[in-house]
């Protein structure tokens, strides 16, 4: 087994998750770019070095997770991957362009039914697509979505260490009114929220966006017509908020709602409960939902505040898909 | 004149707005509660003490502002203002009970026609307020409006000077993992998202949400009943965003959209143009939407992106209507 961009954020995260699940590995090999190349981590209580991608990682492993916090790193290695007899795991979305592979969350897979392809070929979807694919097939199933209006708030974990160092340094440098870095986001993103990162960003929020429908539309084709998706960047470390309007063709009960999205992976609170915030998820592997909010005017319609922890999300679905393949 | 709460955040605007805008001010008296007795602030290159409230308040003053950040120390002092000769102008949402007081916005007096009132007591409606009813009002002139989904984000200064100092203090503390004050908040907002603050806050988010939704109902029940309305609190010391979706009866070009937006008091950016940020619309008395964006497979629904500097609008409306009252 092998982990492309082992050294990422999600590399990390992916590891923890095979490690507590217990998941069978024979051999874990730990492949990045030159950066990160020697980096000491350890895996299962024996040590572990970052090495550099060689023939042999494609040749002499059967599953190969493409764990890089960008698509670029994926895009350089997944052909000579594709050529070997290994199963493909995608957290990086870059196999999005490549249509024999399959937009997968094993959870969903009664609802979902992901097509048939001759390749073990995976792709795991963007936190936010997984929250909305889980909440709105679940929803469908209680009667007709007329439309959904989500917003959907990115953490700066997303963008990867880098991200993190300059929310932080950006932060300790406006509270002494210093310049601060941009090297990210090409932008002010600490004590703000951004429709938009600026010019210079390697990554832009619109490709984010562009990637969250079409892994939906993937999944679900009917669901995506109806949804309507903005997203934004947020002063966050780390875990997604969504706020999800829901327009039902007839009015529902709040507790058919609730009803409805109880299952596998989503905890919905109460009328009574505080609603989560991103600090309050972290290391949770599920969905949390609510208080789903009617207004008494319009009762076909329904607020899903909804916050995930989105590195453990992605690693554990990557693990899922992992696990059907072993089973 | 008088300012109550002349030292809170909304007041300190408002003297601002009134020395630029050259208002014909014979004597200003700055009044606020015990706390703030005694400072010394300056109008118009005078020296001027923060007082306590007197009768003579309200017997020599023909206008009152009521300027504090909550609505208590309105509620406290209004009825004595009643009584007297002054005309009222609240800015701290607290004359909303009361029903003969006119919720205003002049320079939408055209489209809202505001109820006849044998009082001159005004309410100056919330920034998101006073910006979701001039979109929707110039949008309704297009053609129906079939349903907004807004999402308000409310900055920390609408909770004056405590607020701004709790997330810079929150801020500087987490980034040295210390314990934090929560007084204003008795929650994290520091690098949060929040739908709703902790039980020991003074204000909470659902009472903002439903003076927000009160003032548009006062102003335009018909397109209160098209609003869906969410109100969260970011991590960002001023200025509100709105993340508004809007879906007309029937199809629209977005030039046609941007057409009927522009006018007096809003700015709308073109396609090629980059968003505005909180940290972009300091100092501006403007509401800057834009770029509008549409879904190409549902040509009848837009998302506009819209920023205001809160405490600015908050002032300068109050000015507009204090010059209607003068003119």
């Amino acid at each position: 087994m092998a982990i492309l961009g082992g050294a990422s954020l999600k590399g990390k995260e992916l590891k923890e998750v095979l490690e507590e699940r217990l998941f069978p590995v024979k051999k874990l090999t730990l492949v990045d770019d030159d950066e990160a190349l020697g980096q000491l981590t350890d895996f299962e209580g024996e040590p572990a070095f970052i090495q550099r991608v060689a023939p042999e990682t494609f040749t002499e492993n059967d599953l190969v997770f493409f764990a890089s916090m960008a698509g670029a790193f994926t895009r350089a290695h997944w052909p000579q991957a594709a050529a070997g007899p290994a199963a493909l795991i995608d957290l990086s979305h870059a196999l999005l362009d490549v249509p024999e592979a399959v937009v997968r969350v094993p959870f969903l897979d009664e609802h979902l039914q992901p097509p048939a392809s001759a390749r073990r070929w995976f792709i795991v979807p963007h936190p936010a697509a997984i929250a909305l694919l889980t909440l709105l097939v679940r929803l469908q199933a209680t009667g007709r979505l007329r439309q959904v209006v989500a917003n959907v708030f990115e953490p700066v974990s997303e963008r990867g260490a880098g991200g993190l160092e300059e929310l932080q340094e950006q932060t300790v440098r406006l509270l002494s009114f210093k310049e601060f870095p941009r090297a990210v986001f090409d932008a002010q993103v600490a004590f703000n929220l951004l429709p938009r990162y600026g010019a210079e960003s390697r990554v832009h929020l619109e490709e984010v966006e562009d990637t969250i429908r079409r892994e939906i539309e993937r999944c679900a084709p009917a669901l995506a017509d109806r949804l309507a998706l903005r997203v934004l960047q947020a002063p966050v470390f780390h875990a997604h908020c969504l706020s999800v309007f829901v327009e039902m063709e007839s009015s529902l009960e709040v507790s058919a709602v609730e009803a409805a999205l109880r299952g596998e992976r989503v905890a919905v609170l109460g009328a009574g409960e505080a609603p989560a915030a991103p600090v309050d998820v972290a290391g949770r592997d599920d969905i949390v939902v609510g208080p789903v909010l009617r207004d008494q005017k319009r009762p076909a319609t329904f607020w899903l505040w909804t916050v995930v922890d989105n590195l453990r999300l992605t690693a554990r679905t990557a693990v899922d898909i992992a696990e059907t393949l072993a089973g």
